[in-house]
């Protein structure tokens, strides 16, 4: 939902208002940094997301003071910036990066009992694809050190850049190359804990996981300039 | 300068004190989130960033209010994360990710004149290293659109995760492999702008940005566990 806070005025056609463009951009993402402040001070802190329906995850400790802020309602933002490409233009001014960018706002709550459970399966299943299965039932020890908390996806702003460089029509004699350099993540070869006992191997884990950072990939860039 | 503010309390094993690495962590990165507060509510605005010695400089529009509140003096954050690996271990509480994370806190100065025209300078080497003294200079009334902010460096937190997963003896005989995956940014094919005139190749920027974003790779992680 758009508000007066959440409305983009600049590049507003870099705005899109569709939730699945929400959602592309959040199951993207394997980190959020979310703003909260103390006093008259404000602070980004990074944290490990998941999506689950209209909700998106946050995951913490019960120890961090700012976990507790936010469990308790104190007002947040979550913003995912996932950079797509470098956008080299013929002049500095119009240089510039494709990027898809989410903010979320609003008040969260900590999850309980089953449902901090079901939350913890949605973000291991998130981050490791496949494992949550395979893995021990949490400890009733390990869930009281966990601070889970859901913030819902009702006031949210999605930004998209997407293009090639807009160059001034004076600039395009400049000597220099132009166009779109793209960034993307990627999976390196994994490594074995030295304590790891034979005979398991990661190739699973790393083709669930490369899969998963494979869907986060951009489209290219549409051919139309912006200007 | 650390300060209470910035102490890091949650697992202050991870904690870097020396400036170097915090050099190293803004030096890595493209985009910082900016933590802001406009009455109650903060926001976390991603924005273009660059290191220029004991300061961090930061890229908005002058269109921007919440860039406007940052050059008129708000108590600010700036966040850099870099992801490097996702760390799979044999219980989802001990399973996590590596990362490099720098926190700056303090109060911005917009850039102006000559100043600005450096801090300018600096941002787009940083971004695609190279172009500066082969572009055009920026036009009055481009620079008058720019607000480049800078922070100072001196209120700070580094925290660096670079670790095996850390499992408890009794969950060493799970049946599951653990281990490290690492994740990196990678330099993707060049795309040239539709409307590029022969004869410019992309080779030199591609080649110097591929060089600055392997600088940003993390070291493998060290085979002491943390706990």
């Amino acid at each position: 939902m758009d508000t007066e806070r959440t409305r983009i005025r600049r590049l507003p056609e870099k705005t899109r208002t569709d939730v699945a463009d929400l959602h592309a951009v959040l199951d993207a993402a394997y980190v959020t940094h979310v703003a909260i402040a103390e006093d008259a001070q404000p602070y980004a802190v990074p944290m490990a997301c998941a999506r689950r329906g209209d909700e998106l995850l946050l995951h913490g400790s019960s120890g961090s003071r700012l976990m507790r802020a936010m469990a308790d309602g104190a007002p947040v933002c979550a913003t995912v910036t996932l950079l797509d490409a470098l956008v080299l233009a013929r002049s500095a001014f119009e240089s510039s990066m494709n990027y898809r960018s989410a903010m979320v706002l609003g008040r969260a709550r900590a999850l309980e009992g089953d449902d901090l459970l079901d939350g913890l399966r949605v973000l291991t299943e998130h981050l490791t694809p496949g494992r949550w299965d395979r893995l021990r039932a949490p400890l009733r020890k390990e869930l009281a050190a966990t601070l889970l908390v859901a913030l819902p996806l009702d006031e949210w702003s999605v930004k998209v850049s997407d293009k090639f460089p807009a160059d001034e029509p004076e600039d395009l004699d400049t000597p220099i190359w132009s166009g779109v350099v793209p960034l993307a993540t990627t999976v390196g070869a994994p490594l074995d804990a030295p304590n790891l006992r034979v005979p398991h191997t990661p190739d699973a884990d790393v083709r669930a996981i490369t899969e998963q950072v494979a869907r986060s990939v951009a489209a290219p860039p549409s051919p139309d300039a912006d200007h």
